[in-house]
């Protein structure tokens, strides 16, 4: 019937849960609010004869269904439609009879990709006319959805639990983060989550064409998120294979998809991804628009593109990359560039506007674009399409004129309540990273900021998930709600399964640095629990805790791959014999029997003394 | 003779340049000062019929004979020893008959490590009695050394030349930097490195038993450097593998190499590494004291330790981190950390004053260890033994009141005109790693920061090296003046020669991103030139000017192996149709063809009257 039957990928997936870990649900104000997270047992510390429990970890999780053993997941009949009813219960939608755009009609029609196309397709549904059905339009009216009780209970993942449970109480201490302008309360309200919304500093990507998804929020005085891309290209790629790495991107802790396919049967692999997908998906719409036009830019026109947004609306897309800051009049600004324009979308834009000397479409179409948006909750994701493709070319006047333009285009999506964020770049140097962030705050009134790295240096290709994750560790810190990965493919060719892994987990240290920079409320513990097993040589714990537990254990293994190593009090470090962490012990029990009695108190008085004397005579 | 026959490393090293670079020298004011840089060929710019000659990009090189066609390395015999003469000519040192340590007599005269040993042992050198043989004392005495002369060479790397030279204009732009206290002359005189020197600021670690050396420098306003670890332990590796694995790691950059060996037969590895490396050599000298009393921390004495720094001096070892500032008092505020002490020379020193209840022998008898210092000139890297081993044990008290120590230390040090660089944590979440660079350069007066990462967080085991690198760019920007690298078995097991070369090539990345930051002249040329060469298609230089050309060429050849795609003028991304490098072409020659004149004027125009305004209709 498609192609999965001819790929390695088997339409029933049995739900494959990371180690030790449990799927779980927290409950909110109705019983299908059920909000999921990942539990992670812990074994208990044994020191000498004294036993101690160590409590279980719960942590983020958007893997979705694949890793919950209570779960049956066929592909081909797509992931339950948690969503279904609230959307239904707002009666301000309409169930189409069919897709009412003219591609999305004709592809449902033609009998040449019937083999590939999803069996269950859904009728599509729209707001009904004069309705609004963003996220933002509920958040302006004071309307609390069951979305945003949704990411409320997510972020807050059960601290207000673990801060009344003395099991916690050591592994809940943090250092004070450093906000730098960011507001993050000590609890995240469901009433929290819709002023920020309301106010736009905030976004559900939340298509009503998606039931599947599991809501996320994406925002500053949020935990930062992060994107994995996926994508068939001209040059390789199949369906099945792009359905697999949502899959797998999300195992790994993708936040949200966005399906960059070039090559055939868009349309159809969308469709399979979408209906797969606890995560919200994004795309760049004018990819799909040029292979209509056989890859000619010139031929694109606004009436093309428009049906493509209404195809891709009706199949459930939750954010569009839409290029309209890249106005005429900024294009010979990039004349004198070293690299020009990088941006696929973006020079599309450019060409189209350079062949026929006019304004870009997509900026003089925007009022109508936002129509199409609020009909269906899609969220604008505003691409930079002059965005540097090289450090030479960071922040210069190209990349902030566009920048200003999103900050207007965002005013104007605003009036009409449709939900905002904004892409940055790129290629920065360090010492100018904080000037995107400071112009993306003060020109796009705080909308959530969407990143690409940026990569802190262009010497490195290989090494270009990190060179980027350095980058967005530090934009992440600064107020950057969305951190979208690099895999160490950059630039040289694309990403296998293996990569995809490689450039999510470096994101999500990124993405987790910055938390605790921010000082998230709770972020610290898993880092707690993490080192704590450490200190006590709880290997089984320390994989399990940590971001790769697979990767963790397979290096361990690689020097010790004795299944009683797992158990030992050493490390390859030090060997059997000498253990600085042994060390430690000594300490605490020579401290708890009073061998240190008075010398602290000493010490603090020679200090107070201002006595930085070089004493050659013992202390004791 | 010894093992490296039983082994694959061969004793005649042929060089092996890295792709498409010829290793060449800049002559000083005399012939025998030769300094090594690798200069990166590039090929030729073809846009249509026009072809355009690209410079050849010099970089940094420590990568030593091994990388230099004309030089033929046998291991067995060492290096040339290119310091002979001017250390003979100072006439301040005296040849020794034989090693002047106990146990360095008697492992020469021991049967049965006959077959380890390195057969051309030369006699050692020592300051003749009354002098100081320390670069810091000859810089204070206002002389500039050859070795002052040659590194104010190599960190130029021909810039004035190259800004004389109308190929570089471009090349040569560059973002200003942020220097944050760092004072960087546009020109980098063999004076400046004596007052820098002289000032303490910055190290020269070049041991008088280490002639083999080319020397580099270490200090805030010079390049930032990295460190990599080798050694062998009790549990795994050999002899031949630290061999080659130093030549490995300065192979991928590694500017110094720390021995950590503390396994069989240290004495014997070490001096095969020093007479084959080209590079600073340090080591944690109270490793091989341990080792010989059987790892029993509490059998250490002074004495023991004494032999032993006399025994790696007189081998030629440039640095020693000693961990003397892991006093008696300050052991009890570690009794309440998540990870107590994690360093491996900072717990044995708390054993030993735990178990004897005196004060740190190391910090007691401080006064004769500068005494043994000066005399090889040895420098200090006063190591952090209570830095913290999680995020959670960051910046306490425990750790910086032994930094404070450290700065007591470094002026003590001073009064012998020893150098001294001071270790750094460590574990630090990213907000409070400023901090760090802060309290260090205001308790230690600027001697140079040499630091472990730091890691931002403590998830993900596995990928250490990323989280590590992210601290390590950071804080070389704040003013660190080495990065110690982490390789991605941090914490899980030993480092196998491809775990080094991915810690290495991080860390130069890092190292170089601080650099670009820090506004280090030139540096961003090399960033320049690979972004031109990738914007124009040129494929091979893009490879061949990057940190891994290896790497490069083997993530490109994954997707498009055809030997034809390299030199394609389309990537993997959007595949032959459609490229967007290629509209920036358009864009250019529409530009140049006066398309948009005018335009840029109304652009500015426009902006001047504040016109932020939502234009519906186009702009031509």
């Amino acid at each position: 019937m498609n192609d999965f039957s001819k790929t390695s990928i088997e339409h029933l997936i049995r739900p494959t849960p990371l180690p030790a870990s449990e799927k779980k649900y927290l409950s909110g104000s109705r019983p299908d609010i059920r909000v999921p997270y990942r539990e992670i047992t812990q074994t208990e510390t044994r020191i000498g004869e004294r036993k101690e429990a160590n409590p279980p970890i719960p942590v983020y999780d958007c893997s979705g269904p694949y890793t919950d053993l209570n779960m049956a997941v066929d592909l081909a009949e797509g992931l339950p439609a948690l969503r279904a009813k609230w959307i239904d219960e707002r009666n301000d939608t309409e169930l189409l009879s069919g897709p009412t755009s003219e591609f999305g009609q004709a592809r449902q029609a033609d009998p040449a990709t019937a083999h590939l196309r999803f069996s269950h397709i859904r009728e599509p549904r729209r707001a009904q006319s004069g309705k609004n059905v963003s996220q933002m339009h509920y958040a302006r009216q004071g309307i609390i959805t069951p979305e945003m009780e949704f990411v409320a209970i997510r972020e807050s993942l059960k601290l207000a639990e673990l801060r009344a449970d003395p099991r916690y109480e050591g592994l809940l201490r943090q250092h004070a983060g450093q906000p730098l302008g960011a507001n993050i309360p000590d609890d995240i309200t469901a009433e929290f989550v819709r002023q920020e919304i309301a106010a736009g500093r905030a976004i559900i990507p939340a298509n009503i064409n998606h039931p599947e998804l599991e809501p996320m929020i994406i925002g500053r005085n949020f935990r930062v998120k992060i994107n994995g891309n996926l994508g068939n290209s001209a040059v390789t790629s199949s369906l099945a294979e792009e359905v697999d790495k949502m899959v797998w991107g999300i195992r790994w802790g993708a936040d949200t998809i966005m399906d960059l396919s070039t090559g055939k049967h868009i349309h159809e692999t969308r469709e399979w991804i979408l209906r797969n997908s606890p995560v919200p998906i994004g795309t760049v719409p004018i990819y799909q628009a040029l292979e209509k036009v056989g890859g000619k830019a010139e031929e694109l026109s606004w009436e093309l593109v428009r049906d493509t947004l209404i195809e891709q609306a009706e199949q459930g897309v939750d954010y569009f990359t839409l290029h309209a800051g890249v106005r005429l009049a900024y294009i010979p600004m990039t004349a004198r560039r070293l690299t020009g324009i990088v941006s696929r979308g973006g020079s599309i834009m450019a060409k189209w506007c350079l062949a026929h000397h006019k304004e870009n479409f997509l900026y003089t179409h925007f009022d109508e674009i936002c129509e199409i948006m609020k009909a269906y909750d899609v969220s604008f994701s505003l691409g930079d399409g002059l965005r540097p493709g090289a450090v030479y070319d960071a922040n210069d006047e190209a990349q902030f004129s566009e920048l200003r333009t999103l900050g207007e285009l965002t005013q104007k999506a605003w009036e009409h309540d449709v939900q905002v964020m904004i892409e940055g770049p790129g290629h920065v140097p360090m010492q100018r990273i904080r000037e995107n962030m400071d112009e993306e705050l003060k020109h796009c009134f705080e909308a959530p900021f969407y990143t690409l790295g940026p990569l802190v240096t262009d010497i490195a290709p290989g090494y270009d998930h990190i060179t980027s994750g350095i980058g967005a560790a530090q934009i992440g810190w600064y107020g950057t709600s969305m951190l979208c990965y690099v895999t160490p493919k950059e630039h040289l060719g694309l990403p296998d399964k293996e990569d995809v892994r490689v450039g999510i987990v470096t994101y999500k240290v990124a993405a987790h640095a910055a938390d605790l920079a921010k000082g998230w409320p709770g972020a610290q513990m898993r880092d707690n629990a993490l080192s704590k097993a450490r200190f006590e040589f709880r290997w089984e714990d320390q994989f399990n805790l940590s971001l790769d537990p697979e990767r963790a254990r397979e290096y361990h293994d690689a020097t010790l791959p004795q299944e009683g190593a797992k158990t030992a009090h050493f490390c390859s470090m030090c060997g059997p014999k000498f253990c600085s962490m042994k060390i430690t012990q000594d300490i605490r029990e020579a401290t708890a029997a009073g061998q240190f009695e008075g010398m602290q108190q000493k010490s603090i008085e020679f200090r107070q003394k201002g006595g930085e004397v070089y004493l050659t005579g013992d202390a004791s």
